[in-house]
């Protein structure tokens, strides 16, 4: 057995059943084993980001590794971005890096670069397979350190030889240590805060906002505590019968308004928030005047029992608010990302996935999703746009038969739009709404609050996306996906209700 | 003056009058101070990668740095593919790399990231302006640091903070220190080791193969000497008229027979050849049995000169041969990389630019305009695909009065297609020519190479473009791009003549 066939045949015996790929020669054994292993799927992505961003999304819904093989330092660096993307999202993700192989790495080969050194700031672990005889055990193991509270991308290494020699043997999976338990004083203690506060908020992100989570929060909101999440969580569980948490606000002066009385902030499974940017002259720390943090648990901690134990220390009721589920009207007029939301509403499937790189015009379309079918919501985490199209192309390997919507704003789709030449090949039923306003308009307004002054013909040039306008009709059946673009409401309407009833990707530009 | 404005100002005082640009946020005083300089192009891309492989492109053709401005980490990310490749061909660039204000860089807000380890492998300096004074002495000796020999690429970040800060000076421009000359002995060691050789090789890279250094080479080929550039030199000047050396083979087998028979290999400004990549049981370093190595030069000295040194030792005549430079024929038929380069060779304009990003079609279009009219030839210097369109952006801005031609294929294209809207903003007269196999065809070449056996049903697509084909008219005009399609010989020679005519940018989509 080559180190390429332990390599992958651990990693199916231990359950990993997706690989986004973008090889290269360096790679061609790995491609080979994958060819001999049916239980992994194999995508072919046509940029190296695609398929970072689609390990991730997989791993958002599926809350396990996919693997993703990429070609040497060049690969991993095009890749890198989404991978910055799913380390803040604590998505588990495998991306096994060709090398060159060991003879060859002294050499400075046109590929050769410092691969450990580029993968470090995306990656919580890294390991190189010095011999086959170690691809199994490594595999294992970058999948066990994935799987690891907190989850997060891992790095592995193969160089050329170390696939191609025989004296490779399967490692056997291992049970993932379980996620440590917050103690119990700890609990109590930040029930005595709350208790003691005057009004008390709960930020809370990670597991608590999806599934089971929400019901737990909607017991804790009885109780009187306001329940925050942050601004973009990797995931979160919503619409029609769901306790919705409101969401921190973006703008770090309008989040401390909106939380100002607060004296008591308790953190479930989040660092204390902090802004986006800084900008001149305003606080990094998101906390109003007076307002203290309380610690109940961090996200290496199972912040779910943690906040089940405190609604039973607080004497919460078993059930808590949830959302009513009104659908609004039938939008009229041109389109704007208000109607466009009102639409999504109108139509999403029940169990909906909904994939969010759409920058300005995502807040008003979420807004408008409150009482929508149930449906998760995943948001940009890492604030590199260029994630939207690449998730939803994992979310729709990793759930069939739940439909995935990709937002997405015409600056953001540019940086990988070759997902949509995967969902063309693999059928995958993917619903993307290009919210095109022909500008970067998320820059024309931090310009402003960044105090840079009214930007002049050159600085207006570099943020404006016109002079021409890019067409997604075409760039989408450049790449095999059937599309359409409306500039009003109604059209929008009537598109995206037919969309979603479609088997195959389809892509909406819609004016906004 | 703002730290920005001293740091923009200082390289225009410098020389630098281009700038590659993605801001963000935290770039926003950065782009008010381009605002500012008139004396800066600020060139808009919609990826990363198309910025700093627009820079690689400039830099090869005006021989000095652009800047690139690019947004934190993931900015950076996106960017390193081309980094990478023009470290390879040590083009220089400074890569100003946009951070979160120092006060904020030590929360976990979703853009950080330790940017100093993710630049570190593709930098040759890296630099961070913690104060606005420092804005204008870093950005000089980043500059300084990109043109000392061997030239590449630098880092210069800057906190948001640095920028918006008043507090900044310009730092007065500073004459690049001279490249260290090669002593007289060791050029007398090189003609020694030359005379008493059976057969000997100069092996060649660097600025001996553009410019004026081929009459050079002529002069030493007039002596005997088989003179041999490297498979992928970042820029060769070839044609009717100048000298053209052999061109190293790509594969290891191939380049050793080939240079069967020398007994001495003289290195001048090039370490030992070495393959592309590691094959089962063939050695890495390309080299015939019983030939020894002498160094003339390295990278980071006078090649040139040393080359004139070593010429004069010789006795070498004034001049050598050059290339005779006949046409070929109409070609007719079917079209095919051999038609393609017969085509370009007939109409390819005096002085034009060639990027070459067009993997395994590049070699026969290669052979087919050996006697075409004198162009520099680009080739693709660190094997991460997606240089050529980005390159020809770079080569276009640093040279408006000669005509580029963008040679890619239909994979190598998608990698950062982006680049195309850039060249129908900017209006740049380039020619993109995308040869279309469908397919990553070097791959089913390189399987059976590495000993991996035919392709499974797997393997194979997991190698193939097909199953949606890509449509690269739709692609370009989805971009602004006029374009057209051909597979007949004939169509591609008339459509090749009509665009290089043109004063736009155009996409001629060719079968293969």
């Amino acid at each position: 057995m080559t180190g390429a066939d332990a390599l992958v045949g651990s990693l199916a015996d231990a359950g990993v059943d997706a690989c986004f790929a973008n090889p290269g020669t360096s790679e061609m054994h790995l491609v080979q084993a994958l060819d001999r292993e049916p239980r992994v799927r194999s995508v072919l992505c046509l940029f190296e980001g695609v398929a970072t961003g689609a390990a991730d999304g997989y791993a958002r819904i599926a809350c396990r590794p996919a693997m993703t093989l990429l070609h040497l330092g060049p690969g991993y660096a095009n890749a890198a971005a989404n991978v910055h993307n799913a380390r803040k999202a604590r998505s588990p993700m495998i991306n096994v890096v060709g090398e060159h192989a060991t003879h060859h790495r002294r050499f400075d080969a046109p590929l050769s670069s410092d691969i450990e050194t580029l993968v470090r700031p995306t990656s919580k672990w890294i390991g190189s397979v010095e011999h086959p005889d170690q691809a199994g055990r490594l595999a294992i193991d970058a999948l066990e350190a994935s799987m690891m509270a907190p989850c997060g991308p891992v790095s592995l290494v193969l160089p050329a030889d170390s696939a191609w020699i025989e004296g490779g043997a399967r490692a056997p999976a291992r049970p993932v240590p379980p996620t440590p338990q917050v103690p119990i004083q700890r609990v109590s203690a930040n029930a005595e805060a709350v208790r003691g506060a005057r009004k008390a908020v709960l930020y809370v992100d990670g597991a608590a906002l999806w599934g089971e989570g929400p019901a737990v929060l909607a017991r804790l909101a009885a109780t009187g505590v306001r329940v925050v999440a942050p601004t973009f969580p990797a995931r979160w569980t919503r619409g029609a019968g769901v306790f919705q948490p409101d969401r921190m606000y973006y703008f770090a002066e309008l989040a401390v308004a909106d939380l100002s009385g607060c004296d008591v902030m308790v953190l479930a499974g989040a660092p204390q928030p902090v802004g986006f940017f800084a900008y001149p002259g305003r606080p990094s720390v998101v906390l109003p005047e007076g307002c203290r943090t309380v610690e109940l648990s961090t996200p290496a901690e199972d912040t779910l029992a943690a906040l089940r134990a405190l609604a039973d220390a607080l004497g919460a009721p078993d059930t808590g608010p949830v959302e009513a589920g009104a659908l609004p009207d039938r939008p009229q007029g041109a389109s704007s990302p208000a109607t466009i939301g009102a639409s999504i509403a109108r139509h999403l499937p029940h169990d909906a996935i909904i994939s969010d790189d759409a920058v300005t015009a995502g807040l008003p379309i979420f807004l408008a999703t409150r009482g929508a079918a149930r449906h998760d919501w995943l948001c940009l985490t890492g604030g590199a746009i260029g994630q939207g199209l690449p998730l939803a192309v994992g979310t729709a390997v990793a759930a069939p038969h739940r439909r995935t919507i990709a937002l997405t704003g015409d600056g953001a789709a540019m940086y990988t739009l070759q997902a949509l030449w995967t969902m063309a090949r693999e059928r995958l039923p993917v619903v993307t709404v290009v919210c095109a306003n022909h500008s970067y308009r998320v820059l024309n307004i931090e310009l402003a609050r960044t105090g840079a002054g009214n930007p002049g013909p050159t600085a207006a040039r570099m943020l404006s996306l016109d002079g021409p306008n890019l067409d997604w009709v075409k760039l989408a059946e450049g790449q095999g996906v059937e599309a359409l673009r409306t500039d009003t409401a109604e059209g929008f309407d009537d598109a995206f209700a037919r969309a979603v009833a479609m088997d195959r990707p389809v892509v909406i530009e819609v004016a906004t």
